[in-house]
């Protein structure tokens, strides 16, 4: 049975529950997936400040569980303080933006992020940069009046499949896990939840012996 | 219970055994996997003449298949006729390159991928250019004669290692699966083999209601 | 005398007349162009499945003819089975998409390119990009409804000229060879057709004494 | 008078009095420099997760300090946790990674960065990336052995000039200012200390009445 | 003493004293800033030929005024002729096209040029690639009616800031010189002004004891 | 019968004789070449400060036989004052480093370019990336000791093939013209003369009645 903590980065229990739900949904059944929220992060995560408030935290919250579980997934789809977790430890650490990206890379020609706020999307843009993902990407798109309702949620993804050609869309929150099916329907492309791509990668990597590498990026000694 | 035919696009059946027990090794508990091989293909698909003889008799398997499957899996790590395939069916299509080279860019910094041909260096590049990975590839080397032997793997990745910064080696070709596992141990890196990650991909991708998109470029409608 | 053979990858014979016209009008004094359409191709190529049925064809042609040729020209803007032609054989295969791109590319700040079908942007973007010239790419666009008349061409071209900033507008498929001229006329821009540019650029190669390279790409011994 | 506080991230005070004592040198007359160390920091940042727990204090830091000065500088050649602080005040905040970056790449073709230690050469590849910097980029090297001393910093900025055709030498670490002299006289090229390029870069926005964009990227609200 | 001479490579006496007076505002206490026009120069620099022309003189001011100066800034924002004068001269060379580009980079996610006319938008963009700092270019864009005046200027800013999200602004002409102030309070963004930035960071640069390479690029011996 | 007119853009007579030689034997049989040098030009061109001294004499030759020629080439592989050429006249300019790198990169996986001087590498680096085909460049050498003979010029090409994976050579100098013939026999590649490719290119546009854009960027009106 492999065992997969999920570390929620802020301390919204509501949200914690969402995302828990959507993952099960989509685990493998010889995969237990557990959820974990940091106590002293902030209640949502929404700029640069509140990643380094969060990240005490979080890396308290791996080093403690690190011997019971076989990966880690970080809930936020800005992939906070994955650097410095896949420091703290040698077994898979994959960030839910980072899953999205990669497997939406594969659905199609090229795929757009929805973001829920308009402030964000230069930092979401830099992350897919980072992640060496730019060619694939149509725009990085928020929803109107930073208020992500199924309808707006549409309206943004609608014109990224129309005006900026994507093929695929990525929910670019935690926050939005489960609403991908009345998107899906109402746009007939395939959209993407990091939560759910993260669980099948980590459970992947974890049955074929592999992690994330520790030559030198990961491995400061 | 998720079922996943692996496409082997030449008629080499102890290839095709190879590939099969591999992937049998890392599919999720709930998933089924057959793989079956191309009778009317070449015993190996060594170039791109190949490709096209190949074609015609992937595209029939696929036809007759559709039905019996959820997802099918390329086991070429060139990928062949995948676009072709990706139009014909609307279930989702993975090709062991894609999937090795996505998965590998999650694990470090940058790969490596070793072909088992000097010849075969300029499409495995121009592959990953496809792909929009170009980025994070340290570089695509192939193995000393053109013999990969474990030995000749393990010289090659080495010094993909030591010169070219990889963090992560991938490996070129289906037929090399299984050797993944030893040059890991040689080399301290992780070693992908796409053939197992297409595996959980693709049965991931089912899991979450994901398919490819037939918004545009795999819709001649 | 240089004698040029056109391979028409369909079997539209209507095609072929039109495009061995216009390869005539622009081919050198020195220069014999002849075109041959392949019996076992579909009536047009649109799609990915379309190249591999096209595939097996066009490789006997090309056997057939390789001793009667200096050069050969495909005469499909996406340039189908380009590859396995440069490896079937070592006298120059040229596609017009390539050489179309290639002068765009000489004649002004960036090119558009204008494609006879919604559905085939993305692939177009993938060969711009396959060959290397995508920074110089102000956009691919298609014809509106999917009608490729005069009027259509110019309305696409004209958007992409004044919206997208393109200096040069290259027509995206062989069947549009002998618009070049009106919609020049009419938007006062270069606008470039790949049949006749393959052509001087097959002669000057052959006169030159240059071929395809086959150190390791095209040459799978 | 223009008042700058380098804000050095770690809690070294010997690396803060030869960081002040070169920013002060480098200083123009009408500018007043200050150097303040983080008390709860790490002695030295030399992971991620250094980084983490120094992001608190580098806040509280800003947050007590802002009234009393014009700018700020961050005195680690990692820029760590500069997007947090340039959310948190309106005045002007410069990395010296960046600043050295840019004024490097003003200096001539191309600069290669010397690193103290092997394992973070690929944290500095993804910061040059994340600038937008990378085409002009020769290499990033680290020195032999992991030991700065002033001949192995010399031997591999040698190689970095003689292999990697970089023409100008940047300062991978803040410890390493005042070096730059003796490695400037021992190769013949430009190197760049981060240090004294922002304070130079610092007190000129202030002069200009300039600071960094609260548009989108630093501005959540 | 910091001298430096900003070389005006036009001959119109007007923009000459408009510069220098915004030079002087930006310029540390210890700096002294002159400026000399290129008397066989065109009025205006407009375009390639222009360049041409005015590039003798320039050749002719800098070896006149070697000796009198530490440091020299072209004028104009195509940064006519930087490389042979960075040939002529040892000492530092900057254009205020260079300097306002990368100051803009470091200010801000994305930066927008705003060009005085649409035909010179194309050399822009080759001049921000050359620099390498292509990525980090949200737009160039030219004022209605080829037409600079405050009130275009600020429409035009204004649609790159909305429609381009571009986070900072930058002058594209030497002539705009004093007008950032206003253009920034009407957008609530840093408006850059290049003959500002290269007057403190040439007296940065000669003050660190920096200077151009002359490894190979700037050195024909 | 097209009439081209070669411009020498320096006066070295013999240097002219070589290359009209070369060209003569490339072009097609309709076609009329000549060779004109630039009697106020600098003996060879060899840096930037050169190509300035050049500059006024090529404008005058083209004012002079504009009337008198179908087309223009510029016989420097630094293609010197190509864009000022384009904005006199609107006939065909074309430059040979232009045409030669397009031809190249039509003619196998990657190109390296091989210049005669050490200290000319980086422009020609820059040149590259502004045509933007920089993916396509394997590498640019210079020959040992800065001495083009024969063997020198087969041994850094050889390098260039071997160590650097170039399928194609560029000669990276006008003077090369004639050596293609012996580097190629002895590498078995193709070798390309930019002389030889710009005549048939210059050639092919006039008969197809193309010719550079003038839409923006060489048009300043």
């Amino acid at each position: 049975m492999t065992k997969i903590l999920i570390v929620n980065p802020n301390r919204d229990t509501d949200m914690e529950a969402v995302i828990l739900a959507n993952a099960r949904k989509c685990a493998p059944r010889d995969t237990e997936v557990d959820a974990k929220s940091v106590p002293s992060a902030p209640l949502f995560i929404e700029n640069y400040v509140d990643e380094i408030v969060a990240g005490t935290g979080m890396l308290e919250l791996i080093e403690k569980e690190e011997a019971n579980y076989d990966a880690f997934i970080i809930a936020c789809h800005s992939d906070v303080n994955m650097d410095a977790l896949r420091e703290k430890t040698s077994k898979p650490v994959i960030g839910i933006g980072q899953a999205s990206l990669h497997v939406a890379s594969m659905l199609g020609h090229s795929f757009s992020v929805i973001q829920t706020t308009r402030h964000s999307v230069p930092m979401k843009e830099d992350m897919i940069r980072k992640y060496g993902l730019w060619e694939r990407c149509a725009s990085v798109r928020s929803v109107p009046g930073d208020d992500p309702t199924v309808e707006n949620m549409i309206k943004a993804a609608g014109e990224a499949v129309e005006e900026d050609g994507a093929e695929v869309i990525v929910l670019g929150c935690a926050g939005l896990a489960g609403q991908e099916g009345v998107i899906q329907d109402a746009l007939g492309v395939p959209v993407v939840d990091g939560v759910a791509c993260a669980v099948f990668l980590a459970a992947g990597l974890v049955r074929c012996g592999l992690t994330v590498s520790k030559r030198r990026k990961y491995n400061p000694q």
